[in-house]
């Protein structure tokens, strides 16, 4: 499906047909994309647990405090980032010239290590850019989907087992919408989120090519 | 663009073409789609400032540690989190039926309010799904992009006078590339970093839809 279409009909749905189920194969076809996201170094600082088992989601949407698209979903795949990914950087660079290696290994290593918050503030940036990829590729194969955050993450934490390393960054529910589609919710105007050249700049408004601080080098 | 394709095509390029240049319209084409993405409460935790001025990307490659794709790309588009947008949430709401009113806009207060942590997660999470629509979004036009944490926080914050209660999140550099594509980097396979059901349970590697965890209800 075109990108743009795909845009247009991406929206979060919280209803789903609990008949519809999802194949490994599947799975993996949309994996095969979600891992191509981009993520800082290069460190895919995200594992994910897909559940499609019935009691699991149960307790799932007790944690969730009782929204029923856990439970009515395909699959819910719980999105982590992961807190140590800069621990894999030998394993990633290990292919990469000896330059590189010399050169990215102890960058890496400064940047993380014994920095909790930019450990966590990386885990959630990247494990983002990777759950965006699984909602345009599920909705490109005619999935509905819903991130959620909306769920208590340390039960959610002990219901599937997660070590410490990895922190729930949102859950993305797939499979088969229910009920009619609703219209889309509000969206701020471009022209007030978007500022050129400074935050009080002028908004973008797509109308202002020759006037714009737009300055060719 | 077929999405497929346009995940295969985008990856992080370094280099551009300094005479290359975007319009106001070919931007707005672009954030158009950007603020469809999904955010949590649906409350667009996000600002953008998109830089195309030279004076202040040369400023933006100081603070960057002088790599040069600052400096040479078409427009350097700040993602901001915005930490305080849960207080958005009575325009964005606005027009909901008042029962949803009723329910959400406590709902919202309650869990971000005074919660320092929740809204820097939140603002990462949200501005970091929309960064992903971004380069998506650019990659469907032919625009190469390059996602940047390498940059000194505080001098981009007073560069491009951001207010307190916003975090830059990330730099999306866009532009035509110059230098010929490089091989895609090296990816964790899937089987390593998708579980099936809990984190201790099998890797998913596609060929096994009769043996998983996959239960009908």
């Amino acid at each position: 499906m075109e990108f743009s279409e795909i845009v247009q009909r991406r929206y979060s749905v919280k209803s789903y047909d609990p008949e519809k189920t999802i194949s490994d194969a599947e799975l993996k076809e949309l994996f095969d994309e979600v891992v191509l996201s981009p993520s800082s170094f290069n460190l895919q600082h995200w594992t994910f647990v897909a559940v499609r088992d019935s009691a699991l989601k149960k307790q799932l949407k007790e944690a969730a405090w009782g929204q029923s698209q856990m439970e009515d979903c395909s699959v819910a795949i719980l999105v982590c980032g992961k807190l140590d990914a800069y621990r894999d950087a030998p394993k990633i660079y290990k292919e990469a010239p000896e330059g590189i290696q010399e050169k990215m290994l102890p960058m890496i290593q400064n940047f993380y290590e014994g920095k909790p918050q930019a450990q966590r503030d990386e885990a959630i940036r990247s494990a983002s850019l990777a759950a965006m990829t699984l909602m345009y590729g599920a909705t490109n194969r005619g999935w509905a989907t819903g991130p959620m955050i909306g769920f208590d993450p340390e039960a959610v934490a002990t219901i599937l087992k997660l070590t410490s390393n990895l922190i729930p960054v949102m859950f993305i529910v797939l499979g088969h919408q229910k009920d009619a589609p609703r219209p889309r919710s509000y969206r701020h105007p471009v022209e007030d989120v978007v500022r050129l050249n400074t935050l009080d700049g002028p908004g973008l408004n797509g109308a202002r090519n020759l006037l714009s601080g737009h300055q060719s080098p």
